[in-house]
């Protein structure tokens, strides 16, 4: 299988601290790189990280908040720089364009690639793009501002070829596309071999979950039902649950309970608010509830 | 004497390194910060080196290129998460405004305190801050777009006291303010003893001179001579001189001879091209016309 992956750019909540850059992440799938959220700094962790911004071509912004957008325009004016050629796709609210188009004015060199801004739809979930391999969704949380989490999915996989089989049979190359497609095998004698004795069931389909800036809410359960690996929010240790609530975040027990019923695979927590020095106590939190839980720590990479 | 320094926070060109974020500097002089120019991660390195963000109250921008102003959003924001109150005095192009302010939209809480933009002057030199200790002026460099230099220049410092004067002509504490400042001292029977033997000299006066982005510009060296610590980009070898010309810039070489001409007791340089995996060409060859040059790195502290 190809790898499929998730490097933490950033896990800080809202103030950045000695360790801890703003949200960012980088999903990388068959050659392509999506970022998701853009803190302050994101270009510096893309280097530090060794991940080329020149790949990314899409970016996924879940709301307007500072701590998710300001390395935007810098981002934006290192790829010019960097000579960036064709066109560069901001799935984000609106309002984006608003706040960056003044920016881009100070940018030089940036003639030579577009920015093309999609606007997300925050009040049901969207198919916001796809390709041969890769389907991301969108889908409504619920913070002080409008925000969207992203769900990232494979399509379905080919069926593998029994070589065994394809070889007894002697298939010729041009069958053997329609075979992984799921057809049968037309013999030259006019018999029919069906599929299943030809091919082995495909690579499972993996999924990613990205939930940041929310407070729990349920109705994300069927949306990331059974995903591999969900990033949810942990804002806060479960003693702050009211001040989480006030500010429309999660607690790290919370987040534990939405893996739980969502059946998630493995659980990642981040958005760490700077007040906790050390990320433990809202890890052995979340893992009282759903053990398969890790930290979102700057530069740490994920494979789903 | 009180303590007169500035701090490095980022010392790239326009692309950011692995050891080098984009332009910012910190000026501290009587308890006061001032920010010069404030390149992306401007926040990251005023904590990583111990500078208080709250504390500064005045920004100085240069010009606006996105590598010295991209970091304003997100200090500004962290700024009032942070709970400043007061004023927070920002002297830039009169453009920055218009940038700025559909980003400060999306800052929660600054209604604590109020950003107030002062328009630089770009063809002259100008006194643009001043206080009891410390005046700042801005004059004009040359770059592609318009930019200034700043130079901060401590006020005449008082006359010392000759306390073996004082004690012995018994000089009552209410005079003393005035002989610091120069007048000569009456005795009760009359007698007049001139200033000169109640006092020494003051401290001389320090300054400081930031020229970024710029061709090298003989128009400076009346402006910042006898500087006591001149920093000058430098962002090529001399072997680059006609790319230096074309991109508006200097290169090391240039940089010592505007320190030599302007008869600086110090040379910082800095800027550099990413091309330079390491400082050292840029200061040998900086070196080999103005032995008394540094480097900027970031994190480094210079005594004025």
């Amino acid at each position: 299988m190809v790898s499929f992956t998730v490097t933490i750019l950033g896990s800080s909540s809202a103030l950045p601290t000695l360790n801890r850059f703003p949200t960012s992440q980088v999903v990388s799938l068959n050659e392509k790189l999506y970022l998701i959220d853009c803190g302050e700094g994101t270009q510096i962790q893309l280097r530090k990280f060794g991940v080329k911004a020149g790949k990314i071509n899409h970016i996924f912004i879940s709301h307007l908040h500072g701590d998710h957008i300001f390395g935007l325009p810098g981002l934006i004016s290192s790829m010019a720089l960097g000579g960036k050629k064709g066109e560069l796709h901001i799935h984000a609210h609106s309002e984006l364009k608003i706040m960056m188009d003044p920016l881009l004015k100070f940018i030089n060199d940036i003639e030579e690639f577009k920015v093309i801004y999609h606007p997300l739809n925050f009040r049901s979930r969207a198919v916001i793009y796809e390709d041969l391999k890769l389907v991301i969704e969108s889908f409504p949380l619920e913070h002080r501002i409008p925000c969207c989490g992203f769900l990232f999915r494979e399509k379905e996989h080919e069926l593998h070829l029994r070589s065994d089989q394809i070889e007894y049979l002697k298939i010729p190359i041009r069958d053997r596309v329609a075979i992984k497609a799921g057809a049968n095998y037309r013999c030259p004698d006019g018999s029919i071999v069906p599929n299943k004795e030809l091919t082995f069931p495909p690579d499972p389909v993996r999924s990613y979950a990205f939930c940041t800036d929310t407070v729990p809410r349920k109705q994300i359960i069927p949306i990331i039902q059974q995903v591999d690996l969900l990033y949810h929010e942990a804002t806060f240790c479960d003693d702050l649950r009211d001040l989480a609530l006030k500010t429309y975040h999660t607690t790290a027990k919370q987040a534990a309970d939405i893996a739980i019923l969502a059946m998630a695979k493995k659980l990642i927590i981040g958005h760490f608010s700077s007040r906790y020095k050390h990320e433990r106590p809202l890890v052995e939190e979340a893992r009282s509830v759903f053990p398969n839980t890790f930290p979102a720590n700057d530069g740490e990479r994920f494979e789903i």
